[in-house]
């Protein structure tokens, strides 16, 4: 089954919000083998917006649409449903109460402009929503499936989990996906392409996509076929293959991430860590914290945001910082000790560079970041140069403190 | 003009990675007074691709696509150019030696495969890319111009506002854009429109959207016309009338953000802030430091997780902890009045809830967050009840800590 998401609104087509919804969808909707060929975005125009649903509904047996369900006037997706599929707006008495309920939950009146929501095009399905006041639709007419989704993403998760999938999954797909993902780190995609492309033949179906992003690179092996077994094998045969090539760069599958697989390494080890940020202000702790249950290794952190906190809270000698400045391998090195012996934690990270977009020298380039590590046997710390972006270089700082220590838990050099 | 992005990649349309660029190139678009009608996603795919460019060049004057410029198999871009176009792939040396320094400059041989890289389609113009080794591509033909790009954001970044925003401009481009943005925070998007519906008439070509995000409601003002003047004018007059019906609730404008918003009224008045997070776990001191020049005012930071850390570093009295818990206003106080004294900051902000998703209880269900602020003068802590998400109520904590001091700084009740 061949399906298309159109997400709506001038927030998304002018840029001013980034349209996550369409991704999460494609992932619920991959997964059980409905084959995502387009996306479309379009703006709250009424034109524009038949147009995209027209040519969506051509070319795909379902379309799924997010956005402009809102109680607004600028939310005038129902109007282009209705226009496309020749249909009325009714007013359904339950959907406004079931709305005042969820209101008067809150301990707040309804707002008289939320009267909106409750009418809905003719002889639609409706998926309930629990997060908000916008309920799903559902049109079912020549073979074709249209639902339409409020664009909260929140909103959209919970309807498009608890209702469109199941209701999906319950129509006949004759097609299966089985889709692996691999995520490596510690190594370019030119180079790992290197190791992987020589005696390489994909087979019939068989398609690998590398995937850059900060934390590494991922491959993503997708197989299509008619038979179930048949895809999963063939996936299995190019995992294998990968696996011999490039094993030691891989860190995880599917859903893992880093921080959560150094975070059962330490679990598994009855270990501990905690932090000492600098230039990171707390994004270190904040990745390592999105671990739900990181409570059982991470004991806690400092945000060393001045020298005078790295020297006080710390104990970083003070030479250091005067000798070789907050931005060394030796003073990454005395805040992870530091920080280790205040927290007593097994282990400790430390980062301390120059994020920008000021501060750089011709020694000591914006993107220079140091990260340190201490345990009971040892402290050093390394050194990256990363790029010009503050952002990306407080990332990519992140990422590689998470692998520093995955790689001293796992004794890989 | 009217333009349309397409972006390209098995890993956008399976929803493995979330399409970013094409906000970021909507955005720099829009800016300029180009129209983005449609954006459009496909996947890796020949035929697709091939589809997803003519339609493209059928309804917009401009088209860019990003995306499938890189050295692997599965980046096929070029392919699906010449063949909507009927043009030969020409290789071309200079780029070759191009490509060859750039990884000379990194200390590292260039991989075979980037030869593909020098394959470029005939009779179209080059975009140089200074970050990576796909160089942008620009042909125009019958009234149309197509570029595409590379998929690697930061590539992409630096080739459409060095290149294709200069040479967009160049072109005759006749409606005029006025955008402008209001951020507001502390209020929910229903009630906001009731303040400003009522009296509220758009004139023609004026566009008002409410959109809500984690921070707040953002409203999005854009105003078309032919006439540059007539388009500001109309846009000053929806402003005026915004800024009278809910002008407390208005933070900031354009890219304004909270924490810069914030981080300017710190430096305007000398002051100093520090933070203690336990279940942000270093969000928060990421969020403040995420403004550029914020060591002027941000000291430092405690991540409390354990109650110990709590305790013994932020000197809270283990009593508080022993009757109200270290989710509770008490113990948010003091963490905050011990962070303000550790730091010796002008004020310190604290974090203290249940993000999830285990943990709640019937009184303090996930989502139960108290925020403390202390300064030269009080000390104090809001209770908020946000959803089950992990990720969202720490977001939303990290948001609200911000707003709290910004009503501190600017003594709004």
């Amino acid at each position: 089954m061949d399906a298309e998401i159109v997400t709506i609104g001038d927030e998304i087509i002018t840029g001013h919000i980034t349209d996550t919804n369409s991704a999460y969808m494609a992932r619920q909707l991959t997964a059980i083998g409905v084959n995502v060929r387009y996306k479309t975005s379009v703006g709250d125009s009424l034109v524009d917006m038949e147009e995209a649903f027209r040519l969506a509904l051509k070319r795909s047996s379902l379309v799924i649409a997010t956005g402009g369900l809102g109680p607004t006037d600028d939310d005038i997706t129902k109007r282009a449903i209705v226009k496309v599929f020749k249909r009325n707006l009714i007013f359904h008495e339950e959907v406004l109460e079931e709305i005042k309920a969820r209101y008067t939950r809150r301990g707040i009146q309804m707002p008289g402009i939320n009267q909106n929501q409750a009418l809905l095009p003719q002889g639609a399905k409706f998926f309930p929503n629990k997060h908000g006041s916008a309920v799903g639709i559902c049109i079912a007419e020549q073979g074709r499936i249209f639902i339409a989704l409020p664009g909260v993403p929140r909103e959209m998760q919970q309807i498009l989990t608890d209702e469109v999938i199941p209701y999906v999954k319950s129509l006949k797909i004759n097609r299966h996906t089985h889709a692996v993902n691999l995520h490596t780190t510690g190594i370019i995609e030119a180079k790992l392409a290197e190791l992987i492309a020589p005696g390489l033949k994909l087979e019939a179906g068989v398609k690998l996509a590398y995937l850059p992003s900060y934390s590494g690179v991922h491959l993503r092996i997708i197989v299509i076929s008619d038979n179930a077994q048949e895809a999963e094998e063939k996936a299995r045969k190019l995992v294998a293959h990968l696996e011999s090539v490039c094993g030691k760069y891989i860190y995880g599958r599917h859903d893992d991430t880093l921080e959560g697989v150094v975070g059962q390494l330490l679990i598994d080890n009855d270990q501990t860590v905690s932090v000492a940020e600098s230039c990171t202000g707390g994004q270190l702790g904040m990745l390592v914290t999105s671990v739900p249950g990181s409570s059982s290794y991470f004991l806690g952190g400092v945000i060393a945001y001045s020298n005078d906190v790295k020297i006080d809270k710390l104990k970083v000698p003070a030479n250091i910082i005067k000798t070789h400045g907050a931005v060394s391998e030796e003073c990454a090195i005395a805040m992870a000790q530091g920080c280790r012996k205040m927290f007593e934690s097994s282990y400790a990270l430390s980062v301390t560079g120059i994020a920008g977009p000021d501060g750089g020298t011709e020694d000591k380039p914006v993107g220079t970041v140091f990260i340190g590590l201490a345990s009971a046997h040892a402290a050093r710390a390394k050194k990256f140069v990363f790029g010009s972006d503050r952002e990306v270089n407080r990332t990519r700082a992140v990422f590689a403190a998470i692998e520093m220590l995955r790689r001293e838990i796992l004794d890989i050099k």
